[in-house]
């Protein structure tokens, strides 16, 4: 029923402020690239397709965009030179069908909610098939920004610069934002129309809106409150407001679904956080990534956390570091985690396993009450019930240019610093003595010891401190 | 002199919008239920008694009591059905004795301080021995609130609810905080006046205020300013905001005390954290059950220290988690522990005892000057005086089974990567070879080795990396 | 051309409020005692000596003098009796010569930038060779301070103390800072005149601007807004918060010379930072003494780094405790470290060197790409290039007496668990096998290992659980 919505985001700027060697456009948010939080607005409201106007190091923002689509149909349209914002939606026109709704958006303004931009689309809707429609915030300081101009019925009737701006235009809070929607072929006629008669020399998008007014069209305007919506990224400074900002929106989200925060200004969310009943997260902790945290699991403080899947239960102790690099790492209902802890990729837990202090497991799988608690580090592994892995003890995986398995059966009991040499397998229930290097299967049921024996040296005298 | 106190509290709210299992005034703030710190300020207010009104979840809140009342004489009372907050406390009523005075708490409201409650008994005590006291607070925003009205000579005459409140009323900014002290006879009999004539069909608490005005009894009003004192907790995100208030209160009474905090707002304390003299307290560090810290005590970043006792001039590098879990771990006066040291319960660090990085110690002494200063396990011993502890040396203090001891008398030398086999002896003044596994006694003052001779195979080929 | 400007900086106080037993102009403020931060102001602007004004604690502040002068000409005297500000001075004036200016400081004002001396000391001089001039600042709340008067036309006639201001007095925001420039010769003759007819009994400084007035001098202000710069420190929670003013000074430096920051509230700089293009610096990091990062470092989470150099592209992962002492620590070109890793004093990294979890090194080089990924002590140890330092393998440096070099060539591989008992040499291309302990120096090409043999013992029966 509603027309198809087509975006176009506005990617070309240098941002010299940032003062970086990347692209503005790419710097992270949240983790994400600004870009990519943008791309997923513009999925937010089931866009048709999207055209994003590259221009400064255009090919690494075209490098990007193919991870960040996440299924939207997306392609880039060169602007070059530069000429201004009008000038940029016009390199996109050839790409934007006349039947659609434009809905142009900057790639460097992150965080507006998709319900925004709903809104705004069913203000365009309400105002008619041919209306204008702009997206405005009220700012308590609007110094700087061009003020949307109403007439006395309040329908908008322009948009003046600051620097054109009368000192009563200048009292005005309600500013446009740069985020517009018009029919397609409304704003490809505007376009057309646009000039460079300014001080800059540049088309201006913004002139648009004195064509639609000329013309008669209904301009309309969504009109918001909160400038974290619009608030574009062109420094560190606001790099760091805007990530803080949406951090708090994140805390506040979390908490509403029941999860108690230690302390919702010291979380980190970078990614996708989906929490269980009764979940309670301690102070400054970082999570990347996609991380399911079950029922009633407890996380402590100062961990870092990225792709994990939590079952209900588990606690995960202060200072423990889980990277699933993609993979969700696995943590068992009830098992126990740190502190110091560290989980790598290709970790899997299974309930109730116990993995404890300068602890660090990769590519292994522990099988239900397996314990491993100690200095220790178990790699390319498979360790079955209720292990007990001795503190100190390690697997050599590696030697050299191979990666091999150790398999430990089901009630093995490794004492303290073992080695076990891979490929190897320790049958079922036995028990390899302390300090043991172990480079054969053993049978299961045995003990296993590889030691030697002790002398002793009576009355033996140690070095004395040299004098330098 | 005074009349004693009986302290009613409301327990029996469902705290729907906390979307929990468990019951809203179980929710700790400070590590402590949302109970525990109303039972704490009653015990402030030498209550002689003290009623807790369940309801929802009664048996998990009468499950906690005992625990919570740390000698204040607590008894339960079930609401059931739930008709309002009058009839709460009319359950109680059969509890309470008439020669006493009754203070009404909330279960959820736990910043309430001793002082102010003190101060509304005061003011009971100065309105006459029938008054009527409440405890109001002057809002910024008292929206939703209770207002509180007063007649032309300020005398309290009435309260009114939002919904009831005229215009004028509305802009009344104090309001009652749900706390009132009244002598039991009265309110026994003011309660009995109550009727649920009313939207909600309940018998509200707040009518007392009517029925003591209509007869003439002094209404009095201890009108206190900060709202967090009688905040009550139904959301996490309320509960979150109590929680930094708290923690503000905690660090501005420690900076008062003279303990230097590198961030008042990046510090926890969930318990009792005792400072002597010129303590220094990095950021991000959290605190739990009781921690004593001596004069000159430096605790650095990121530290986690639960139940400790932290002696004279001892320095806790960062990233050190101490936990006695319950009892008290001792660390000796001038000791240096950590970074990443973890010391665990039933550990006692005698005098200048320096713990390392990647060390874990638990049920262990170490007598004075005693050093594990890289990646160990100490478990179940006994460490004489200045002893050192090789890097990697494990003592095996669990055979699958049991724990053993393992002593280490005083001035041995242990190697590294030894490993000892409790329960053993190690002789004062004796040396243990590195890379030795000790399962027998070792003399004083001999050098013990258990160790394989070393052979080289010359022109040794090294694995090549497969190609799979 | 401009006058030599000699400082005065008063640091006779007591500090009752600080509650310490060391001098309240020792505490320390990002890491360096409040009076370090004012001798660098005074080197701020160039000044010919500094005269430091001592009493409290006389003995403790002039030995801390030396190490805080970098190079400045400072001298201390003393004031006994205490008798008030302007008896203080009156103490330096026997160092001070009358051909220069003389700038008093306050050793409990930290933040002053110099900035706002030199524009002081440029007001002097534009009111002529003998004006006065005083640095004041506008308050929101100047409750307590003494305020500026000035004439119908705006020039200073006076200042008025707290108590002895008329009602419409208080009303000025204008207040004095403490901070003052004077030619030596008329300070002199002013401060000749004072006396300590006032309920104190004390000889004002402030007094000097009546004397200046009567005397017809021009009395110049440079008139500030920021009260951080002339806020002074008397208590621990005035300590806490300049120190997080400062921090935020900081964040705010860094992030506009284009470092990212995830959280500019949550960053620590006690000392210097140095940074490139594109770094990225993640929350709740301390960096102290003097920290260079390359181009394009990213250091994680909770790292606390203290004098190192980070060279271009390295990662320096969560929880990486960095600490030179005094001399850099080195991380090489596109090295990695951490998580967890320790890198003590004495540590140089190569380009590409790892260096992972629970891995500690002191004093030991480690050559391009060589890497000890897991569990390790490296001390006093030269690594090669491309060598594998294993899992769990401790070099063995300290015989109980002295401390010895392992030496492990090129392209060595250690295996897991083994000891390297210094002094010892581990020959090119050499592989030691997992578990060994190697006292001799190791043939190049060898594969060397020290290894008892297993022997498994089957049926064995594990020890039961006792009942106590």
């Amino acid at each position: 029923m509603s027309q198809p919505v087509d975006v176009v985001i506005l990617a070309a700027g240098k941002g010299t402020r940032m003062k970086s060697a990347h692209p503005k456009v790419l710097h992270r948010l949240a983790g994400q690239p600004l870009l990519g939080h943008v791309l997923a607005a513009a999925r937010g409201v089931q866009a048709r397709t999207c055209v994003v106007v590259t221009g400064h190091q255009a090919e690494a923002v075209e490098a990007a965009l193919p991870a960040l689509a996440h299924g939207l149909s997306v392609q880039a349209v060169r602007q070059s030179p530069q000429l201004g914002t009008g000038h940029a939606v016009q390199q996109a026109l050839p790409c934007l069908a006349d039947d659609g709704l434009t809905l142009v958006l900057s790639g460097d303004v992150p965080l507006t909610r998709p319900e925004t931009l709903q809104a705004l689309l069913a203000a365009q809707a309400a105002g008619g098939p041919q209306a204008l429609a702009l997206l405005t915030v009220d700012l308590p300081d609007p110094h700087g920004y061009g003020r949307v101009l109403r007439d006395a019925a309040g329908a908008v009737c322009g948009i003046v610069e600051e620097k054109d701006a009368s000192v009563a235009q200048r009292q005005i809070t309600e500013v446009y934002s740069g985020i517009m929607a018009a029919p397609t072929a409304r704003l490809r006629a505007w376009l057309a129309r646009l000039d460079n008669r300014n001080a800059q020399g540049e088309y201006y998008l913004t002139d648009v809106v004195r064509h639609a007014v000329a013309d008669g069209t209904p301009v309309v305007a969504h009109r918001i409150t909160d400038p974290i919506e619009v608030a574009g990224v062109n420094s560190p400074a606001q790099l760091a407001e805007l990530e803080r900002a949406h951090q708090r929106r994140v805390a506040q989200t979390l908490l509403a679904h029941g999860v108690r925060l230690a302390d919702p200004a010291r979380l980190d969310v970078r990614g996708e956080l989906v929490c269980g009943q009764d979940v309670e997260i301690d102070v400054n902790c970082v999570f990347e990534g996609r991380v399911v945290l079950g029922d009633g699991v407890r996380i402590g403080a100062h961990c870092v956390i990225a792709d994990a899947v939590i079952e209900a239960g588990a606690v995960v102790h202060p200072f423990t570091h889980i990277d699933g690099a993609g993979q969700p790492v696995v943590v068992g209902a009830a098992a126990r985690v740190g502190p110091f802890a560290r989980l790598r990729p290709g970790t899997r837990l299974g309930p109730q396993v116990h993995i404890g202090n300068f602890v660090e497991v990769k590519n292994t799988t522990l099988a239900a009450g397996a314990k491993a608690n100690h200095l220790a580090y178990l790699g390319d592994a498979t360790v079955g019930e209720r292990v007990n892995y001795g503190a100190g003890s390690i697997t050599a995986n590696y030697d050299g240019a191979n990666k091999h398995r150790t398999v430990i059966e089901a009630d093995v009991h490794v004492g303290s610093n073992c080695v076990l040499v891979a490929p190897v397998t320790l049958g079922a229930g036995g028990t390899i003595g302390a300090g043991s290097t172990v480079t054969k299967d053993t049978p299961p049921g045995a003990l296993t010891v590889a030691r030697a024996k002790a002398v002793s040296i009576p009355n033996w005298q140690r070095p004395v401190k040299r004098r330098d």
